[in-house]
């Protein structure tokens, strides 16, 4: 799709989004990172959404607050319900006119592979793909609260900025992975694939001092892909991994086998 | 994949979750049409998850209770986790063996076209299929606790049993929906792909006792597309829907215009 701001001669609108909350530094350095590209808006969650996939909340009503926490000129809310939701509402509720951009992150942690699945940060960029906005969630291989986000935002902003120029392909997002290296160690983008890779549970079993057995969910990742044009290969190999991602789940390829079964 | 249990000559072990919680009357309608085909294991939520996406648990711990819902012989659990939650654990810590089968529902809903991303039905039989067990889920088109589940049954069963004789393609799971007709209605199943669509945001603004406002998420489903090969189609012209659905979210033919980029 075009990008209609630049061709009527507007400042691009850009709406900024995550999964960790809206306190959390890695959003602080994505509005950073937008605001030498435009106008930013930020909703986000009031509390951390981590592993919420593409959750919507529909049995309990949803709240938005204005706040300050990034400063007096960039309008902020915050809401009560999931990434998704906030850009829903963000969209619905916030904006005057419909974004020509959405970035969500930077995420303390990795979307690559099959996590993209699982995360609340891309669900965020799905949801506004779904709406037709430009969209891309931005994770760094680190978990930590700390963690230095100089590189990703240097990157985050470089995507933006092409991504506001060339305007992207009709009903893709990108998610966008980035190695936790100094920039300078970074050796550039690759546009990939996703590893086929998954979880393997490790279920860590506890007693709780009523005598009742609860579980906490922990796993080791497995990639079980070789392939050299994957996001788990790019990363391990210090690029940032560009993946474009759809959201028409249909597996066209098996159309055909089910057509041969007896239903 | 091949069907190992037939294969060794063993009875197919059907594991049964659903978004509803495990007292709705959908799994009770799914868990009766498993019977006849195989032993069945229930792990379900223990309380409604609709709308919850691909959500996991990861900031809290899970609880995991055997119950008697379904009599004494057909071992069933409840989990105070996601439907993706309740496949990790009952896979992790309740079965002894991987299922043969992972089905999940009777949603009391639609899960057609766009909604397979929201969905916590779809969710389950994802996380099977990441899993590599061959999995499908089933929705109803009626969100009503006392909708009649039989024509959904009756065609549960007859994909459960083709899935068990057949195997399922590599990563692929099915999405099925049901349409709220009486069995003699519906005219036969089609394999489909999903319908280029989306939800129209309206939200529903409130002010609550204390004078605060809150939003209620409501909108209307948009179809977008004219083709008689989707999933809105069949369910339009009475017929059930089978769609293959896959969780390589890679938009594979997006890649080559992004290494046009300038990155």
């Amino acid at each position: 799709m075009p990008n209609f701001a630049a061709m009527k001669g507007k400042k691009p609108l850009i709406l900024v989004c995550n999964d960790d909350g809206i306190t959390a530094p890695g959003i602080e350095a994505l509005v950073n990172a937008m605001l030498p590209l435009g106008d930013v808006v930020v909703v986000a969650p009031d509390s951390p959404q981590s592993g919420t996939g593409h959750a919507i909340t529909i049995s309990k009503p949803l709240r938005l607050e204005k706040n300050h926490v990034f400063g007096d000129d960039i309008p902020s809310y915050q809401c009560s319900g999931t990434p998704a939701d906030c850009v829903k509402l963000g969209v619905d509720k916030v904006m005057h006119r419909k974004p020509d951009l959405l970035v969500s992150g930077i995420n303390h942690g990795s979307n690559s592979s099959i996590n993209v699945i699982y995360s609340g940060t891309m669900s965020a960029a799905v949801e506004a793909g779904i709406e037709g906005i430009p969209a891309v969630g931005f994770s760094l291989l680190n978990y930590a609260y700390d963690a230095d986000f100089t590189a990703s935002a240097h990157f985050a902003q470089k995507i933006a900025a092409e991504i506001l120029k060339e305007g992207m392909p009709d009903d893709v997002i990108l998610n966008v992975n980035i190695p936790d290296l100094p920039l300078e160690e970074i050796k550039g983008m690759k546009i990939c694939r996703q590893a086929r890779a998954k979880w393997v549970e490790e279920f860590d079993e506890r007693t709780d001092p009523y005598k009742r057995k609860y579980y906490w969910l922990t796993g080791k990742f497995n990639n079980m892909d070789k392939g050299e044009d994957t996001d788990e290969w790019a990363l391990a190999h210090n690029y940032v991994s560009v993946v474009p991602v759809q959201f028409d789940l249909t597996a066209h390829h098996a159309i055909s086998i089910l057509n041969t079964w007896d239903l």
